[in-house]
């Protein structure tokens, strides 16, 4: 069983999200129904394929999804569950208690309300940016208040099958407290490393190297959107914060006792520890996150080549590694600012390095590897 | 001229960045003389070619490439320097001021003494993991400690010319406030978004995304290695730590106001303004680090493509990209745990996104942008 055969589906709210979830549904023939109170975003989201504006005249939905900016979800929610009486309402806030919170706070039938929170995303915003595919192969957290009916919740696990995601049911607190520590802190983190370089030299900038890059990629976020998410998950990010600033503190310190040494063997006793426990406790952390295929997260060889910086020689690259009958794992490009030359690191099986390098050297590339 | 010419070099400590020193000067038909404790770590750096191991008939070296480990970097620079009276002697460690601060207490001959910090590095460790191009377009840092004789500053350029890397002469209290802004506190803070996961369930885990996987991607990093190394920049690392967490607890204030409203309205004056510029700081920061060709961070339009995971999609994607005309600026993958399709985005030159997007969509590939 599809959605589709649950009857129309009106999408609230046609940003990227929205309109994605429009398109991808009309892949499927559902009747998708699109309103939002931006008349240009809802003549956008009609035009890229997304569905069409709902009018008087529009058959009542079975299921309506509100993807509107996560301050006001609530709001269209309780209006959705009161306007459509017959409707399942889902939402795709980034953070759910609050909207849960606020339901209740306002009487709304939550037996027809189930939360949900696709874990998709772009760096482009609003209805232009959407594409049918934007789910696919992403979590798609279902949040059942407890009230939630059974039909409810399998309408919204379908309406994620059918944009191809995959559904994880999660409770309420569950997931804001998951979001809190694998996706805000993060982001603020991010957004704080990065801030310290406004201070920086310009020579102090022409260092960094990779890892700098990596870690303050998030910084880029949008901060009114990123304001709202941070604002209504207030509490778990404080909680996970917190704990955050009690490790830092404790690095601090050690930090504190290093600087007043003159060399490693007056440091007091175990400062030394301290910092080594930190960066291998983020290690142990990091080996928790889940690789590509499910696995543990380093279980792939890096195979590093020289690749010079003109139209199709990655091309050529991955081409010749595919001659080799190698399946790349994963692929990572580093740029040397103002070189014409980059590496790239192949992550292969470890047991294919080995062949992947000969291969390779005979192919003539130059490796790193 | 290149070192070469100076005459043999004196490569002690033959791990990764010795032996990769070795190997890259080795290809210039320098004589390079090897040195290590360890004589398993020795006779892989003579097998690997990085040079001839050094012994009593060794001619007087002009130049020695100290790579030892940083907590002994400068009782072997001291020893180098007495030992080879007539030689100029360069380190790699990656902070600067304690060994000077070392040679300086032990009375060395700082006139020969250059510090070096080459910003490379890989995953792997040791002189089996060594290759010529190690340093091929990365900052070479040369510290003159202000009694460096000018020969002896020209020598370790022309070292830093020779293996490819390009040679960036700074302060060495300057250098060492750089990295530990643009190296050292990202490492850090890496490792404490990373131990936060410690304590998170499978499913929280499961909800992972790009982000995350960046933000945490440092956090791997070996513990005894960065303690030395945090160790030896305490100060710098705290100074700006301490700023780090002062811009924390700021947010924690904002948070714990948040936290405490019933909604956006109720949240007490200037705490959602307080978020917002704490992202928007960061966006200004990251917008400073220097991209590809030197230029800004975000000039680049993605495309993103979904890719199907199996062998040879990767390549006939580039392929196509390469057919299209279109140069491929930056590439970065992502995959979803245990789903059979990846997703790549392809960073491109804005004026030719809207040309490859049609060009890719006619050849088949599903678009996410």
């Amino acid at each position: 069983m599809s959605v589709a055969t649950v009857g129309p589906v009106r999408v609230v709210g046609t940003g990227l999200l929205g309109a994605s979830v429009g398109l991808a549904l009309a892949q499927h023939g559902v009747d998708v129904q699109l309103e939002d109170p931006s008349r240009t975003a809802l003549a956008l989201a009609r035009d890229v394929g997304a569905g069409t504006p709902a009018d008087a005249s529009s058959p009542a939905p079975a299921l309506v999804v509100v993807a509107a900016p996560p301050d006001v979800t609530a709001d269209v929610v309780a209006a959705s569950l009161a306007a459509h009486p017959q409707a399942v309402v889902t939402d795709v806030a980034s953070v759910k208690g609050y909207v849960l919170a606020e339901l209740r706070a306002a009487g709304a039938d939550l037996t027809r309300y189930v939360g949900s929170h696709p874990m998709a995303g772009r760096e482009r915003s609003g209805p232009s940016a959407a594409v049918p595919g934007l789910f696919v192969g992403r979590p798609w957290v279902i949040t059942d208040s407890g009230e939630s009916g059974e039909d409810a919740v399998l309408a919204v696990r379908h309406l994620a099958v059918d944009v191809g995601a995959v559904p994880v049911v999660m409770d309420t607190d569950e997931h804001d407290a998951a979001v809190a520590v694998v996706s805000h802190v993060p982001q603020l983190a991010s957004s704080l490393v990065a801030a310290r370089l406004r201070a920086a030299d310009d020579d102090a900038l022409a260092l960094a190297g990779q890892g700098l890059r990596d870690v303050t990629r998030l910084a880029a976020s949008d901060p009114a959107l990123w304001t709202s998410i941070l604002a209504a998950n207030a509490a778990a990010v404080r909680d996970v914060l917190v704990a955050l600033r009690e490790d830092l503190d404790v690095v601090l310190g050690a930090l504190d006792l290093a600087a007043a040494a003159t060399g490693p063997e007056d440091v007091e006793l175990g400062a030394l520890a301290t910092i080594a426990r930190a960066i291998a406790d983020g290690g142990a952390g990091a080996a928790r996150i889940p690789g590509k295929h499910g696995g543990a997260h380093k279980r792939y060889t890096v195979v590093t080549v020289l690749v010079p910086d003109r139209p199709g020689e990655l091309a050529r690259l991955l081409g010749d590694v595919g001659a080799a009958g190698v399946n790349l794992e994963d692929l990572q490009l580093e740029h040397a600012a103002g070189r014409p030359v980059g590496m790239a690191s192949i992550s292969v099986l470890p047991g294919r390095a080995e062949h992947l390098e000969t291969e390779l050297t005979a192919r003539g590339w130059r490796l790193v590897s």
